[in-house]
């Protein structure tokens, strides 16, 4: 028995996590296994009512379970960013889920806007950091006078704008990433000892040229853990560069690690090479402590109770959960049983199709359980 | 007569750039005027020889050029960031051309890695801001005491891995962005300007969501400048989302406006989109100083002095150069040979052919007399 949080949170959130669950019911049911899910009321709504994001209590609650399967957040009455920081960020950062685990795996059945590319060219993964880098939250708007803020940024602007410092002429607003040695080195192991059980290739992605000091640490780190695994291939790619390899030569990556901001960027073009967001699932995983599971896509308020959201995005997250949970079995039988339901054809508009929300839930439940 | 300052750079710059020049020598004389060509010698040979990037009285002496003709600078022997900050960024800045202007087209005869994409959906230009954002080059590494740097930051850490804030235990990093009212401003008026002699549709880039102090000056900035030419339709993208519809919707787009580093990555990706690197030129700009025109790939140091790398990407940044210089008859006739070129077959490797650097700029200068 597996204790199991979920949070449906905005938008298709709430329909694609039901599928979710009753997909995994029905692995559960079919594997000898059994999932005992609590929900919590987090997101959009509740923050408009009450004006809660995530309580303390519900982290401290939300501890003692091993995994949290997610839905989507995002409402267009919140302004951006409150929500996306306030819930789905706090959660990576309260719970230090520091690998962000995003399969690029081009399903049979699901055609690619790549030209010539087929499900033996695009299989990879890509491991992002989740804890660092430029979404630290850290900084700050401000005119003038209090330049002074950052002595630095003061005076590059006074030469450049002609100003006077102590004037309160110019609005400047700066953002500060960070990355330590420790945050760098074990997203880097995780990605290693995934890749010995791949096929040994290991591909960092940073902006070392230019951004000479988070990813210059970023590049050290990385040779220093390269070097501890003799058997990986490894290479340096800049985040300009991956974001063409990953359209012209997709089949070239096995296991990519990538700091956080830049990671975020180069998985939406791989979801969009694997045939779309619809079908892009990501783990935010804490070895050691609540790891969660979602979709990689937003909240589409606009299709919000419509019915026709592609749940399979969300239900092979909870693959990825099962995996997390160590039932592996049941994890690889949910995969099949996505690509068994896109083989039947049974695929929402997104893919071609006129399936709703529900029929490919219960499609994928009904090839789990037969 | 113009005066033109050369710098050829690093790898295969020197000879694609000399294909560039004969090409515009070509037009000026076809078209009426002259173009007085002086060579900077800039790059990495001379770096390493005597130490010197770019010096005080060349910036001098460039600045009383109208436009420097650049071929690429990165040199193996040389650690990543140093020729590029040193030179590249270094040029951009001490410019200020603000804006860098790359056109993302797929030329007749190119092939695109989309799938059922063709010349008619792939159009449109990105305007990406070229001196702020993460490459003002702000940043730092230090370790446990001297924390105290940016207190925020050693709080953070202290906190994440309970270290003890006097000790030298974590190595931490850190790089600042920044963001002008003035400097987005700048930018956007250029884009919206350029949008109203086009089809009238501005895209905004930005990660606001997320990074929200300095994109979140952007996004108001953004709202502003679009207030004000109301002619002018626009949308709002995060960069991940942009990734994607570059790949699957690239005709939805006219104009895009974008931060610098965000402006980095997708530019690359249009790149591949238009048929490769080989194809993708881009233009530094400051309307009212020293303007400059460059290839946006990189100095390839292995195809160094092979004669096989494709000089079209330069050649077209020198059609840039020509409408920059008001020559817009000669530029529109430079694109127009290039894609005769293309058409005729006389292609480098990259496109599948098997003509050399030399031929490519034959062909197309011979195409511009006849
Ligand atoms: C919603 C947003 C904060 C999030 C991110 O940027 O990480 C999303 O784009 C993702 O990739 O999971
Ligand atoms: C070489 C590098 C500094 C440069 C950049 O990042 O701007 C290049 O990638 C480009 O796009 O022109």
């Amino acid at each position: 028995m597996y204790r199991v949080a979920s949070i449906g949170g905005d938008g298709i959130g709430p329909e694609i996590l039901d599928e979710g669950k009753k997909v995994l019911d029905a692995a559960a049911e079919k594997y000898g296994f059994e999932i005992e899910w609590t929900d919590f009321p987090i997101g959009a709504d509740r923050y408009l009512e009450t004006g809660e994001l995530v309580g303390e209590d519900e982290l401290r609650e939300l501890s003692t379970f091993p995994a949290i399967y997610f839905g989507s957040i995002g409402d267009d009455r919140v302004r951006p960013g409150v929500l996306e920081k306030g819930i789905l960020l706090a959660l990576r950062f309260y719970f230090d889920q520091y690998v962000n685990l995003r399969p690029i795996k081009l399903l049979h059945g699901v055609s690619t806007p790549l030209a010539g590319k087929g499900p033996e060219d695009i299989d990879f993964v890509v491991v992002r950091e989740n804890t660092e880098d430029f979404y630290v939250g850290i900084g700050n708007r401000f005119r003038g006078r209090q330049h002074a803020d950052l002595e630095v940024i003061r005076n590059l602007y006074s030469v450049r704008f002609g100003l006077d410092a102590e004037s309160d002429a110019e609005e400047i607003a700066y953002q500060i990433g960070v990355l330590s040695r420790e945050g760098s080195r074990r997203v880097m192991e995780y990605a290693f000892d995934l890749a010995e059980r791949r096929e040994k290739r290991v591909t960092s992605v940073d902006k070392a040229n230019v951004l000479s000091d988070v990813y210059g640490l970023w590049r050290e780190v990385f040779s220093e853990v390269a070097a501890a695994h003799p058997g990986v291939s490894t290479e340096f790619n800049f985040v300009d560069a991956v974001t063409m390899w990953f359209v012209k030569n997709p089949e070239w990556f096995d296991v990519v690690v990538t700091p956080n901001m830049f990671g975020d960027i180069i998985t939406d073009l791989g979801a969009m090479i694997q045939g779309g967001l619809g079908l892009a699932p990501g783990g935010n995983i804490n070895p050691k402590g609540t790891s969660m599971f979602e979709p990689i896509h937003g909240s589409a308020p606009k299709y919000r109770g419509l019915g026709v959201a592609n749940p399979i995005a969300t239900i092979w997250a909870g693959a990825l959960l099962l995996d997390h949970l160590g039932e592996h079995e049941a994890g690889e039988a949910v995969v099949a049983a996505i690509e068994g339901t896109i083989r039947d054809g049974v695929v929402t508009r997104d893919l071609g199709g006129t399936a709703g929300t529900v029929d490919v839930g219960d499609h994928v439940a009904h090839l789990i359980r037969s």
